[in-house]
């Protein structure tokens, strides 16, 4: 289908082509795209832009990645077909960042495809495609990490993940940052700054408020942030904008 | 994987395994599972359960079926995925119901592979496999349909239907019903009857009620419903919930 830029729903359907294509290459599975398409309605539910609280939340987010000791990107299919090129741009602005690719339906031919994405993007170092420890709680395969990522990290940056393992890493101890739409997910409910923003947008948000604020890290402890006020604002941004639908709804 | 029973997600983990066959058998496009995902968000929304405004536009539905001249309902690849055997019950219950396969990214082999799913289910007569007509004011394939179906019907149930084309059948003075548990999409928001449920509990519903409720036809015209007020009631359980979400929220 050929797509003109002018059509209202321009990016959308481009998003939706991209990931039809990362489909048929293997990079990302069914269920893939299934979940894109919950994170599309809460989007348009939240307005398809960034709420004053989720940019707020992408601030502490930068701020947390700078000060940690060992700040790791989880990289799933999803975000490989859509935001390897945000994903390196956070690599170069956060000194330090482990990019780790960690599959929840995982061959290791979709690992080696998200990490020759990533590099082809242009990170450096990719860790995850073969895994080389295990998380404890989880079954089988997604409790695969490296040893040198998310294994040893005490922040970690989740953008699409799923609860079972923001709980697992929240259960280690680590700080989780996480990405996803749904203020009412699992995830964004365990994740200790969760930020209810669309994917690019997040991690393009916070790769710029990290290359601007670099500064000399504080110890100890990470900057506080209200997790709990960041989902009732987004919450809340739904239901006046579920009010006025409603209102403008007289036939 | 192999689904647990017990899984308190097990029917919608159970729906998508399908979807994903499905989609490896050439029924259902990548397209598909993307919509799939937005509905699954709002039927989450709205307590994946069928409303009782909801309910009240089966029972409407099912009449319009029965006092219809020339019922049709159409079949995309979801609904062929996801809803054959309600379909063809649908079928029993409504005395000449044409069931025709209506594709937006339409292809011979996809038109087949669904007819032969209806087919085995147990509709008789499958409609549209080979479109015989055109519905004026859509783009190339959007527009054909079978001569005996869609074309002549006055009553089109069209469950998962795009706003563009449920907007074609109204402007041929067609009424519509249609099954989308988006409250705000445009489908909704065109059709005479907007069912704002999910696929096979409304289907069931409808086709219950219409094997329950037969009768001589009235004639002239159809039951009197009010699609604002279905609409509103839907927006509105969701904004309860919502609520109700964000209040259970303190940390």
């Amino acid at each position: 289908m050929r797509l003109s830029p002018r059509h209202p729903r321009y990016r959308s359907l481009l998003v939706r082509e991209r990931l039809a294509e990362a489909l048929r290459a293997g990079v990302v599975v069914p269920e893939g795209l299934i979940a894109h398409g919950r994170g599309e309605t809460f989007d348009y539910l939240l307005g398809e832009r960034s709420l004053p609280s989720a940019r707020r939340a992408e601030r502490v987010a930068a701020r947390w990645l700078l000060e940690a000791q060992h700040p790791v990107v989880s990289v799933n299919g999803n975000v490989g077909a859509l935001a390897a090129r945000e994903i390196a741009r956070l690599a170069r602005a956060v000194p330090g960042l482990s990019v780790e690719v960690n599959l929840f339906h995982r061959t290791g031919r979709r690992a080696e495809l998200i990490g020759e994405r990533l590099r082809r993007a242009g990170v450096r170092n990719v860790l995850g495609v073969r895994p080389t420890a295990r998380i404890p709680g989880l079954p089988s395969d997604r409790a695969r990490v490296d040893r040198r990522g998310i294994y040893v990290a005490d922040v970690c940056l989740v953008p699409l993940e799923d609860g079972d393992r923001t709980e697992a890493l929240r259960a280690l101890g680590k700080r989780v940052i996480s990405i996803d739409l749904n203020p009412l997910s699992r995830t964004s409910r365990m994740a200790d700054l969760p930020i209810v923003d669309e994917l690019t947008r997040a991690l393009t948000h916070i790769a710029n408020d990290a290359a601007r604020g670099r500064r000399p890290r504080r110890r100890p402890g990470l900057t506080p942030f209200d997790a709990g006020g960041a989902l009732r604002e987004a919450l809340q941004e739904i239901d006046r904008r579920l009010l006025r639908a409603g209102r403008a709804r007289g036939r």
